[in-house]
């Protein structure tokens, strides 16, 4: 039996190579490979196209290259019942952390304002407030979000997080589901998101969200940070929002489209800060062993990490 | 007898009011009032001005405003044996390690080369090193850079510190003295500066110095960032090595002149992040706070704390 590497545009022989030095039992193929679908028992993932899974009739488990599964679970010919495992790595959580608090920290130290500043000779003193008085709000506290509440709460922030399910975190406020959403974004000063991209979250980030946002303490208005998925932003009204002063400034490593597109209003906002998905990535390495390890425990017992609940869409 | 306070250009009458109402025993006159110096036991100081000791017979301590007294100990009336305090207080440790991580994490993020790819609309994926492989090197750890040091370390720097007598910090590999520094310097991507200034330290960050420092992980080169004393620094040989590419990035809050002199180069360099020196204020209810407890603990059993050794210079 065999695992086909399908990865859209990425160079899939390298990873096929690393597969087969990682497991020399395993018979490994590509997505250009001539191979007979129904050998196929397991599947590497990214970027499903249409007809990924056609004739896959033996396949019994799906890895996901990245942490978001937002793609597969979509896809029109997925088939029921073969589980669904996603990535979660140490590097990739690290990646992460750094991402946030590099962006939460440099828009509570106010970069805009003094880049502005500089760029005039200006020389005025105007002092930040401490981390302590600033509130942090991560929606998401899954494998990433905690990693990132537990960070930002060391460096003295006030954080907030909001799940699905409520969850006890030391040193942090917790809010879960919709009816505890209001009352967390009214506490929140930085918002960040690490949701995964369901019918629930699709859009989460509008101005209905960001008018609800605490407006006390950063003198330039409220902060959001999207490291999750493009989907989980309306970038229309984010634009809006950032010109007409609803949003202080806005960090965005995702987009609806990716690459942005040329003449999207958000790459020339001086308060929208652009990076083009590379927040954390997928490491080779820890990609190449993870499958190994969750194919040699299939193997051995039936038992996957991991698993994704298509039900609730992550 | 009598507190002076003698602020250079801050609002004096606003700080003596505070010190009024915080000890109602204790008479209060700024440098504006007319007063007997022969009745000036203390004096609360910050940039004193040639003739601040004029006259003051009887002045039993002198607390300076400012964390740094490099100002007062270079002053030529300053009176011998009078023992001078310095400012160490909670909030201004937080602010110091809030300006340190925003900065360090930011050039550990490449903002300089994401904000240049998104003037021209690039979307290139280009994966910054996980925290976990970046070198953090921060000269002097004491009040401030030990907090910093620890919260570097929390979000998983390799983290270097030196100071002039050894130290042990958990999680942090520490260097001590002229003889240590090369070593120091050589495992440092990103150098930090919170050192006081003292004849020892005077312009240390200078080309030979960022010619010592690793050159091998940020792909942009090494950065510096100086958050202590303009002093530190030869601005001549930062503007150069910031176009030579012997430093990568620097975001400096202190200078030689302050303000920042309109005709600096340092103003227009793109990989130069100037603010005005508000990297952490002294504030005004700890400064209250701090100096009324040294008072009347002073005035109890003649115990003073964070006293400085003038031999030492810090
Ligand atoms: N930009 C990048 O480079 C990059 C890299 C990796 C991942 N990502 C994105 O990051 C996302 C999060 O990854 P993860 O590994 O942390 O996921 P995870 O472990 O599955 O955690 C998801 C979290 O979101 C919460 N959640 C889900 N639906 C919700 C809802 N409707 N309302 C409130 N909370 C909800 C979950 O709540 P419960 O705890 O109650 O279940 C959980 O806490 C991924 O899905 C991916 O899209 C982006
Ligand atoms: N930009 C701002 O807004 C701002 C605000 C506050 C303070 N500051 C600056 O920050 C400086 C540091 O403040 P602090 O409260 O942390 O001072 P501190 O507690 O006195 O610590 C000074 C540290 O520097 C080390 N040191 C002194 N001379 C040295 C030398 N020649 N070689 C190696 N190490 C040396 C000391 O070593 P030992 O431990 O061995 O004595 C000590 O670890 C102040 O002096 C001030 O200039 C700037």
């Amino acid at each position: 039996m065999t695992l086909l590497v399908h990865l859209g545009n990425i160079d899939e022989n390298e990873w096929a190579d690393a597969f087969r030095a990682k497991m020399p039992d395993q018979k490994v193929v590509t997505s250009a490979d001539a191979f007979d679908p129904k050998e196929i028992k397991y599947l590497y993932v990214w970027k499903p196209r249409d007809d990924v899974f056609d004739g896959l009739e033996n396949l019994e488990v799906i890895f996901s290259l990245g942490a978001g599964v937002d793609p597969i679970l979509k896809h029109p010919h997925l088939p029921k019942d073969v589980p669904i495992t996603r990535f979660v790595d140490e590097t990739l959580t690290q990646c992460m952390s750094d991402y946030v608090v590099a962006n939460v920290s440099m828009h509570h130290r106010e970069l805009t304002h003094y880049r502005f500043e500089q760029r005039k000779h200006y020389w005025t003193q105007y002092y930040p407030a401490p981390a302590t008085d600033i509130h942090v709000g991560v929606m998401g506290l899954g494998q990433l979000g905690t990693d990132a509440v537990n960070k930002l709460a060391s460096l003295g922030y006030q954080v907030n997080g909001w799940s699905r399910s409520k969850k006890q975190i030391e040193n942090v406020t917790t809010y879960a589901g919709a009816n505890e959403f209001d009352t967390f974004l009214a506490n929140t000063d930085i918002l960040v998101n690490l949701l995964p991209l369901t019918p629930d979250t699709q859009d989460i980030l509008c101005r209905a969200t960001f008018e609800k946002l605490r407006r006390s303490v950063l003198p330039h208005g409220p902060v959001i940070i999207n490291a999750a998925r493009g989907g989980h932003q309306n970038e229309e009204e984010v634009a809006a929002c950032l010109q007409d002063g609803t949003l202080g400034a806005a960090s965005l490593d995702v987009f609806k489209t990716e690459p942005l597109p040329n003449d999207s209003p958000l790459w020339d906002l001086d308060n929208c800060y652009i990076t083009p998905h590379i927040a954390a990535i997928s490491s080779f390495e820890g990609g190449v062993n993870l499958v190994a390890k969750q194919i040699a425990q299939y193997e051995r017992d039936g038992h996957l990490d991991h698993v994704v609940d298509p039900a609730q869409g992550y």
